[in-house]
């Protein structure tokens, strides 16, 4: 690697496959696409540096290409070793010019270095995926405060982080939370994660999903949509959570609900999609049946404690690719997919383009009304504007030559009345 | 009927048989008969009138008998013709003493007049279903504003009336939305309106659903419900929506969406569910298929435009209990379930005891809260409070002896912090 | 009731009533009308006296308009003291000439002297559901032998018992067991028992089935639409089992399986539809939670040992119709619907009529096919002849205006070749 | 290449991650590892040489060795030049000495010479899929007859090849239609390529499948269980069938039905599973959408007329592993999964090792079955016996540990009777 580049990436000669995928992705994005050529024409973002730390897919990289049409530099970072796709990042770097720090597999002391290299462009805008920039920037790189105009996170576990910081008066610039979107959340979270958890667990082991005990932690949007399609492809799904209304939920949804100390006895397949650290921790790992499977979907790899994992294992061996059996001193094996890391992208290649379309439009849009509205925004939490949100949801139906109604004049009169009832 | 009686319903020889329904229905409902148990204790209604403008079924009579035996005087009124079981109206006077206005197929001038009567109660507090109390208080009744502390409001409808109002800056009490709890949206309209719109259809025309083409207008709570139930019996399901983000979840679902002009042509069963009038319009009925079969679920029976239905009417025959026949006078026959009231409580018996528990015990709480309060709150809509939307999730999940689990004090502090993240 | 009459029947005065439901239900059976309309211009039964021992019931009714347009003489009579409709049977007495021997909750001395009423006209064909025609006339009317062309068998239990006829020696005349045919089992036993099973449920209970766990014995045909039911109400689905491809299928279904004295003790509703006796039997009640819900739709009421269950019950109450309170001597309460007899046809009104008309049709041609191939048939039980169920498929899907695709000659070639592989 | 040698495979030194996946698929096939272990001591193909054409997979190792533990002489060869797994024949070389002909995109000549060089090993069983082995024998190799005492067929298409010579008086030895087994069609056919249809087109394209239009070819068990999952993850399944019942079946599963050539107007995603050519055929071509993936799951890649397609395409390019662009000449691009060979194997695993474990099992139980009966049986297609199906399901519901229940002698009688009826 030469210190001076203005990159780090696995390797450029895989730009030619890179750039198959980022085409590939971007015919099922024709949202964003829309907003790209509008971009290219207005350029509404020109003189705007924009740091990334998002996940290195196709996906992302039609985003990439959005901002930069809109006249923005734009640099991206990876924060999750296993989530980055090196031929997309390389045809970032080759075919459009756009700074990109990730190597799939690169060692944790790269990460720490490469976000200074990161800042170091002197953002105006940062887009988070997990929130490391914005953490990065309020505890060490406070000098940078006065160039940026706000940000943007992508991720439910982000956004609880970043509403930590407001709470604690401690936010220092303004955000919008995507993640909060309905055309991000309703969606993403639910068919995205869903499909791509399943397609990752397969992928990882081809394992027949019909008739498998399938516990989820978490039943969240996220742990629905996995549910949905876990279900969908013949397994008892078993729900284990925290909150009394989304366990009742998914009782009532025809799971089986459990505490999470007896699910280990009876699983198969483990899912962690929480938000939250050692939800499959010391306590359940002694109860786990001879090969049983784990998988995490959350954001970060903290919600299977693998440390307590690794003290109990005699052995690890790789069985097949993103698959390592555990081998535990009492004899069980149990297998781990994508190194606890989320399984979509570890062992898949993430959300597929249809939802990210709905996402990246979102962030596209916020980007370009935050650089709109730069200086009358307080350092806050906001909610993505519902003007985006509708305009996103009808560009999408559009695009899919989907027509919905419109209300009568008469209709929205009723629908803000209160004067007419039983009585007529 | 005597005009001196504090009551006037069908038939109070039909008390034993309303008895059997009410315990029958309080089987069902362990949530609401703990709060039973420790009101009757505690006693924090004492002294309090409480005039409520519900549907008067089994499940509703054990709310009652909760308000009750929390020491309050009850009078229950029904606006809803059809949904009125003269039975448990019988028992609730004869065994209870409770007041109660409401006969099955009451004639309209009987609503407009005992509207006063309940109101000459003088109540302290209101609980309505479609806001029908509070409207005429604040249209009609003035008058009775400095006795009354509050009241709740239980539908979707009524909380649309009740924001506008709110919204005009004419609220004169203190309003909370039942509905809006998400112990009670997510289940009562979800569960209870999908299982029940399914069972009145089937009762009242005793048709196959597999393979029929199920059109749903709206994909809001109960209209998601309603779609999800539909298509466990086997039938096509094709939504019409207004709201880009619902129709979008409608797509992803699986479902098909039609502008509804289009799903006329093609459907075999309708089902409204908007809140909106004229749902089904002029525009639509020369469209329908020969034998189409309609049914509202929708608070009010304004959703299908039965005014113009009947104008293009030539004959119109009942042909099985809450079945009409209208032949039109092009030679076609529709068929409308329940006189275009809610299909659940027309032509089945409303909402399972199992949800209503869930949104009684909300209602149950939140008047003791209204008391406890009283003097306290503005006149503005309240949500349910967290702690009695999390206490009522709580005390469902023990009465069905399913255990959830616990934050660890571990965990609590993670989702709290924003310092940890990709690099630990 | 006159001995002399050429009928038994509750009261003739509801054949209003009767019409209305008999024209709903030839409204969803296209199949039948097309068939009875052909019958009345050929009269292919001229001359014939068949003798049915059915559900009387709207559909049936259709079925038995069908043959009488054919030209036959119709007797019809039922040995299910729960599923006869009153209304019906008056109808088709009074405006029909029907003789029908039929009276909801009949007592038993009817049923066994009335047989003989029925045999008496002396049948050239039998239809049967539950061969009770079959058996009476091989064990005590052999009389009758030499007038008899044929018969036909409506239900899997009644197969079961023919064909044990068959194996011993003792069948003395041709017989077709409809109910094997594609277009009786797979549609009728699954579709219609499914719906109508559940159908039956809620009207005897009200319960909400959402998060319910319902138990299912037997995963043949029937259970299998049920199970699809019950788990689209929201249901967690449990299956037992004898036979163990069908106990795998349950569990690649994603249902859970489990010995019966398990499932016993976690269930809340419980049906059994095995065709067996004793199902649910002493070693199981033992075991029950409070509020258990029973009920069975298999043919005969023998599927739950009511017996046992009465030996240790203290009293019994009706609390709703069709729903019988079993105070056990232990102090548990238990509901059995429809007093153990088919729930669907006990509780509800039996298969929806777009089923029967299949089932129907198979029986009509099958009559058909019995008469013009008299004398040619040895005593034997028969499959329905494959052109049979082909038309009636053809036929339906006329009805319901859906096209399907014809084989090319070319891929009618190739099906029957053999010499075509993976060399081309 | 040496012709010398008794085998013909990719690459030997890949034998080390062949042997991981076997063992790994051997973890989902504990009924098969039982009949291994007992065949390593009983021996019951000592001296017997196994012909098999098999897809050279995972599973099918797993079957190679049980066979080898009996005592025979293994030959494994594929006639599907995408669905071998060049590091399974490896290892079987390397490790096991089996000899194995196959090479994944091995060119057609090889096929054809390679199929002598197995039949040169004079083998007394043969095992097929797809009906090749028997095919050759019956066109070209009449001289291994008197050798050979029997064999068995595994798939569909494979079974109706050797009906057909059965039909025709040409067959010369006996078969086991291994396919028609129960607990083979019933289990492999719909939940193993239901699965890995799905899993096949997700690697391929990584496209979203929620509210995708899905078409499937083919409402047999293996459209049924593509169905059922696509409709699992979200996508509006449309059916086209010949058959008139499978398309009642389908309507009344709640799916679409239609034409063909009116389906591809409207399809995003089409899979053809008929056992049939043409399936997709030239005047469906110019009714697709632009963008339309085209997948097929039936044996052989005739179902897609690939010819007709590449005769209006201007270029074809790889826009992905297994995925291939055809521009067609009118500008439309239309994208075909695994060259239109089984999308399940050519761009997943093929059937996930827990079916095969069912479909194997049956195969290595038939296996011994001929060996013990040489000569026994006629030149016929035989069904598997009964007492295979039934060990097979019972030795997997014991591995999956799941209980089912038995009958009583009072139930077996009960049900083997015909007098016991409505009178008791």
């Amino acid at each position: 690697m030469n210190e001076n580049k203005s990159y780090d990436i696995a390797d450029l000669s895989l730009a030619p496959e890179g750039k198959k995928k980022i085409e590939w992705s971007g015919r099922e994005m024709p949202v964003l696409k829309l907003i790209r050529s509008k971009f290219a024409k207005t350029k509404p973002l020109a003189g705007i540096t924009v740091a990334c730390c998002l996940h290195v897919t196709a996906e992302t990289a039609n985003l990439m290409l959005t901002l930069q049409a809109g006249g923005a530099r734009v640099i991206l970072y990876n924060t999750n070793p296993l989530s980055t796709q090196d031929d997309v990042a390389a045809c970032l770097v080759k075919n459009y010019g756009i700074s990109c720090y990730a190597i799939k597999s690169m060692p944790r002391e790269k990460y720490e270095k490469y976000i200074n290299s990161v800042l170091n462009f002197r953002p105006n805008i940062t887009l988070d995926d997990g929130a490391d920039l914005i953490a990065t920037i309020h505890k060490k790189r406070k000098d940078l405060l006065n160039n940026i105009i706000g940000g943007t996170e992508e991720t439910t576990t982000g956004v609880i982080r970043i509403r930590s910081l407001e709470k604690r008066g401690l936010l220092k610039y303004p955000l919008i939370a995507v993640n909060d979107s309905e055309t991000k959340y309703l969606f993403d979270n639910r068919y995205g994660t869903g499909q791509s958890t399943i397609d990752g667990i397969l992928r990882a082991t081809n394992i027949l999903l019909a008739g498998k005990k399938f516990v989820i932690f978490g039943y969240g949007w996220c742990g629905k949509g996995i549910a949905k399609r876990a279900s969908g492809m013949g397994a008892q799904v078993i729900i284990c959570e925290v909150d009394p209304v989304k366990a009742l939920e998914a009782v009532m949804d025809g799971f089986s609900m459990m505490p999470s100390t007896e699910a280990v006895k009876t699983g198969d397949i483990f899912v962690t999609v929480t938000g939250d650290k050692s939800v499959l921790d010391k306590k359940h790992f002694s109860f786990l049946k001879d090969g049983a499977i784990l998988a995490n979907s959350g954001h970060f790899n903290v919600e299977i404690n693998l440390g307590a994992l690794e003290k109990i294992t005699g052995k690890k061996t790789r069985v097949r690719p993103m698959l390592d059996e555990y081998l535990l001193n009492d004899g069980r094996k149990i297998y781990l997919v994508g190194e606890g890391r989320l399984a979509n992208l570890a062992a898949a290649e993430g959300h597929p383009a249809a939802v990210m379309d709905l996402s990246f439009a979102d962030q596209a849009l916020c980007v370009e009304y935050l650089v709109r509205n730069k200086g009358k925004l307080a350092s806050k939490v906001f909610k993505v504007p519902d003007a985006i949100t509708d305009k996103v949801a009808r560009l999408k139906l559009n695009s899919l030559n989907i027509k919905i109604d419109n209300l009568t004049p008469e209709q929205k009169d009723y629908l803000s009345g209160w004067e007419e009832g039983a009585f007529g």
